[in-house]
């Protein structure tokens, strides 16, 4: 209980310090999680406070609904180019490269966080890792392509589980109608390598490996945040 | 725990009894759920020791894995009418009408149940009632539409939520990718009629509601069958 | 190509006047088709010249590239009401039904007509009809269950054909992923019954008869416009 | 007319001479298109003839029906390995390199050829070229992504279209219910570089360049094959 709510203020803090970087007139691209949840409440207040005019890009059906609730103006990508895109991470290293996708929403964060101008990462202390690779890597199929994928896979080294559903029988389902298979490398010697040859995989749509595309990382303490 | 495992005794009985049902040469529909599961195995074991000849239709994901494992040779809609289909129901009235998609699969299933010369529910004791309702019917819509859905839905008397996911961001995402509002009416006077107000819903692309299509109950209780 | 002409300045004309019922503030749903074009494109027009706000939300990709196209800001069903929908039909009879669907995008328009405080039909002289039916009704169906959709609407007394795509192999994709099946009926007596008793049939998603939703029907001439 | 039915026998002899290197017991990944088309009815002619059993793996509903037409047992790769996958193309080079998706089919024909044992390409000789890039290469993309792809594919140097439908309105939706945008390059250097860059951009399915997969290439003439 006690480490829940330590986390939680340490992911407020995060969340907060980057609408800090929020400014007039921006669009903003919308991560999905607990983390993000308090970035997208704190843009909220701060149109609210300060009178500032944003629109929001959800990567999520969670984050559309807590845009909604803070009343940021949602619009997409086939309308406007993202400024800032700001969204959580279930692991970082010391060079930036994360491991994203433990909510299934990887594939469309990618797409907006890629298409952002600046990309901002707000995590926990507990996502620091010196080496990606003890949270496995959310690999999101085409159902067909499963079995197949996972053959794959095995042959370069992973241990392999499609990720069943609660409340659903079966195979979590993402929003793009796929399933996602967690694939745990023994080690991840380089996740730009790897991030390129998961993708190559026919019948994978995209993968929980980020490389080379963010420009800062707020890490939420208890008492305060720093950068890595 | 004890209740658990006396569930699952009736489960399999009545799982179990349906197999019995299955003759050589047919094409089988092949509910989604854990009573489903048993008729799956025992079709699977029957296979083997009479050698009788069968094929499979699942419902979902989970069956197709479930009879990949039993051997049973799986088929297609497009290729194969339906000689028999087995499944489980969320609830059973005297009248043979089910609500069903706890699972989230009941889209799939009634096109299969439907489908079929014979359908045949089989379901533990808890699942018997005097009239449905108290478990809540489960809407598919398409995820547009689930607003606007839910305002209908309201207007016709029904507290409604849109399910959400665990292990995944968000709602569930159903097979056909699509999200499931769990609607609570106070009152069924007419599961026919709510079944067809409820598909006429523009958005909503099938409800849990099953009525007019069942040809035998089988109930499974701690030491055996009945029949309803 | 006289005639193409002459429907041309009708389609602009039902498209045009459709416009004049547009008012500041509005919420409107954005049909899709070579007669909303106009409506949609006349609506670009007017706000830049009496500088009126509305949003659009468009029923396709394609109304929403026009939209953007006229600067008419975006909007979805999730975050609004519509306060007035215009859209086009296949056809139209005296009693305002319609069938719709020769585009594939007839679920998203029923969703989004349905929605709205006032839906406005405009179309051009040749779609109005004594009686529903020369043009088949677009049946939208999972495509997992089309053989047997097909089954159950020949039972009903319909001519079926999937409908082919071209530069595309096999059939048209609607954009919910499914299948049409065009459904020749010999006759439609009732179409407010023959749109619920297809809603009705397990792995029909949606079809294109619109009974009892139209307000206004707007039919465009070759030199002005007549209301229905 | 003439060049029609030349290209046709071409296509024909290449698709029955592929089906020589059917055996009894295979199971055989079904390609998508004209050519393939032959292959398949020569599969199940000789399956009638010489008593033969295969299964095959269609990678579309077109060949779907084309196997069940010809009585060639349905499987997929859930269940089973691939022995031998044959399937045309659009365009063919020296080194086996080749731009597939003329057809919209190609991400799931990847899958399929890329699990394949053995991989056949059946083409007539119009396809065989120097260099690819004549023929724009096919890239399918989540629709929200659309814009953003092909500013990405713009800023490689190509020029793009998203491919739009006949017989539906807006684009062309393929069988996983994406887009297809259509990058016509001015060169490709290295079409095994090109399709892993294709592969890495943030919303891109799969792309329509096969290379390092091909076994063997057999081009149909007017009067016979040869090999590549």
């Amino acid at each position: 209980m006690k480490t829940a709510s330590k986390n939680d203020s340490a992911k407020k803090n995060a969340g907060y310090k980057a609408a800090e970087y929020v400014e007039d007139g921006m669009v903003l691209g919308l991560g999905t999680g607990s983390t993000t949840h308090y970035f997208i409440e704190k843009v909220g207040m701060k149109m609210a406070e300060e009178g500032i005019k944003v629109q929001g890009i959800p990567t999520s059906f969670q984050s559309l609904l807590l845009a909604k609730k803070w009343n940021i103006p949602i619009t997409t990508l086939e309308e406007n180019d993202v400024d800032l895109s700001v969204d959580g991470a279930d692991e970082v290293d010391g060079d930036f490269n994360l491991i994203k996708g433990g909510g299934a929403a990887h594939t469309k964060e990618k797409i907006v966080d890629y298409a952002a101008e600046k990309f901002i990462v707000i995590v926990d202390e507990s996502k620091v890792v010196e080496k990606l690779g003890t949270f496995p890597v959310p690999v999101e199929v085409i159902p067909d392509a499963s079995r197949i994928v996972i053959q794959t896979l095995e042959d370069m080294g992973a241990e392999c589980e499609i990720r069943m559903a609660q409340r659903k029988d079966g195979p979590v389902i993402t929003d793009n109608g796929n399933f996602v298979i967690d694939a745990k490398f023994a080690e991840i010697a380089s996740p730009q390598h790897l991030e390129i040859d998961l993708n190559s995989i026919p019948g994978v749509v995209e993968n929980g490996i980020f490389s080379q595309m963010v420009d800062k990382v707020i890490v939420g303490t208890s008492d305060g945040t720093k950068e890595l």
